[in-house]
């Protein structure tokens, strides 16, 4: 079994109620690769950096377990870099730099092995990218996910769409799903999503949770109410990151193994918004998570008994 | 074992994507009865009317074994009237009439067996009036919950302090919770409200489901995913009556208990939104009760097995 992840690996400066990050590390390979690798430990990433990129970081990543052979470094290039600012209540942000850089011109080219991936992480990018991705795999994957965002809707529709056809899972937020479908019930835009390639689709809800839809089956986790959120940066990627991890580790991906594979994701996800960036990510051990785990279950278990 | 519903019996009229529904009745006491009433049948309503109201709509609710002996008639006085818009999401509105009528004078007198009752139901009312029905009561009541609303907070907060003071259960939404404690944080939120009298808060969250605090134990339950909205007024009334019905029927408020309560809301509010005010809840059988609570329990369950 292997796991392949296409995604942004990058810098981020992040300006939030509780202070300033500095310029740290982000993206979302980034994210959903720490967060996997907590899980699963057959983890590739495909992606661009610059020459400002420091190794040490990529050296943190390998402590983990993730190849990073498939990180193509440009000479002379600068990493993408994005720096936003998150109000008070930390759900809204403004963007106050986007410096794309090396990105612009990121042309994957997959490693060998990364070639015959048992499982498939589209991150958020370009569709033309992602289908550049795609085109390269000498197998079909178990299990193609996929995410993107409102961005590509508006500006690359049809490519967007091309890219859907070939994807098993979606995970998208709750305002994308109603632009993608043009349907504002969920069931609804689920339904209309499943027409157009997609078996499966996460709805991420952010601090109000996730749903996961497939035909007619459906299942819900909040996202854990927590005392504080130090920096939301990288919460859904983390969250997507856990998803695949445990779909990898268990190499199942039925509607049961989905759900219990969304509680890693949202538990995951907790973890990410307590500190800046990766910080906890990184040092994270596996009996936090099952104990994270254990309040999962303690938050929606209950018996019923019809009156 | 007995519920006093103390609230608003009124006239609504709602604008929706989908029609119009011209003159119908309404009001948190109407919603909160009829949907308490589909679990527990010891229910008693203290209210206001004016002499517009169908006594039609009053044995509506007696046939659904309700007492409305303690909803007093002013003759020659008009109902309580709100008039609203929906927009297209369902989730924003427009109030285009609000004629208190007979709800402006509304000073509870509170019928002998109702003093006596062991489950005190206070609906979003002035905080004045909802303190005179407490002062009434002539035991105390095994379990208070009230509801209030921001407009409370912004126009009536030392009497709205006041009454908590006397209130075991408070169910704001979450906009409220932060404006009555001051705290981002819903966690936060709810430590700081029990320091002001409830020991559970619920915190409804609409769409996203609901929240329930007690000491350091928390529960969630989503709302059921909806193909359609059709119209959400008395969606939070009927969420709270069908919380306390089921309470008053197992005669218990533990904490498993109230877990329970909370599904029930929420399968009863999921009916209450399919169409015009309280139309489904009126014809609501049992076995329809209880089907909808088997979706809550598939929308929810999920067997962890530790990766």
């Amino acid at each position: 079994m292997s796991l392949l992840i296409v995604g942004t690996v990058a810098f981020d400066e992040l300006i939030t109620p509780f202070g300033e990050s500095g310029k740290i590390i982000g993206g979302s390979a980034t994210y959903a690769s720490l967060s996997a690798a907590g899980i699963y430990n057959d983890i590739s990433i495909v992606s661009i950096i610059g020459e400002d990129f420091p190794e040490s970081k990529l050296e943190l990543m390998r402590n983990k377990g993730i190849d990073t052979s498939g990180i193509h470094r440009v000479d002379g290039g600068k990493t993408f870099f994005w720096k936003g600012e998150y109000h008070n209540d930390m759900n809204s942000r403004d963007t106050l730099a986007t410096e794309l850089n090396v990105l612009a011109d990121f042309d994957p080219v997959l490693p060998e092995k990364a070639k015959e991936a048992e499982y498939l992480m589209l991150g958020n990018l370009t569709p033309a990218v992602q289908m550049k991705v795609l085109k390269q795999m000498t197998k079909r994957p178990k299990l193609v996910i996929m995410d993107t965002m409102n961005f590509w809707m508006d500006i690359a529709m049809p490519e967007l769409k091309e890219v859907l056809k070939e994807v098993d899972l979606l995970t998208i937020n709750d305002e994308e799903a109603r632009q993608l479908s043009g349907e504002y019930s969920l069931v609804k835009a689920a339904e209309k999503i499943f027409t157009m390639g997609p078996k499966y689709l996460i709805i991420k809800k952010g601090e109000h949770g996730a749903l996961l839809f497939h035909g007619k089956n459906l299942f819900f986790a909040p996202a854990l109410p927590l005392e504080e959120v130090f920096d939301p940066t990288g919460a859904g990627d983390t969250f997507a990151g856990g998803f695949i991890g445990h779909i990898c580790k268990s190499d199942d991906h039925s509607f049961e193994t989905m759900k219990q594979a969304i509680i890693y994701g949202s538990a995951l996800a907790s973890f990410c918004v307590e500190r800046f960036g990766t910080e906890k990510l990184v040092d994270l051990d596996r009996s936090e998570l099952h104990k994270r785990i254990m309040r999962f279950i303690d938050l929606t278990e209950f018996d019923m008994k019809l009156s």
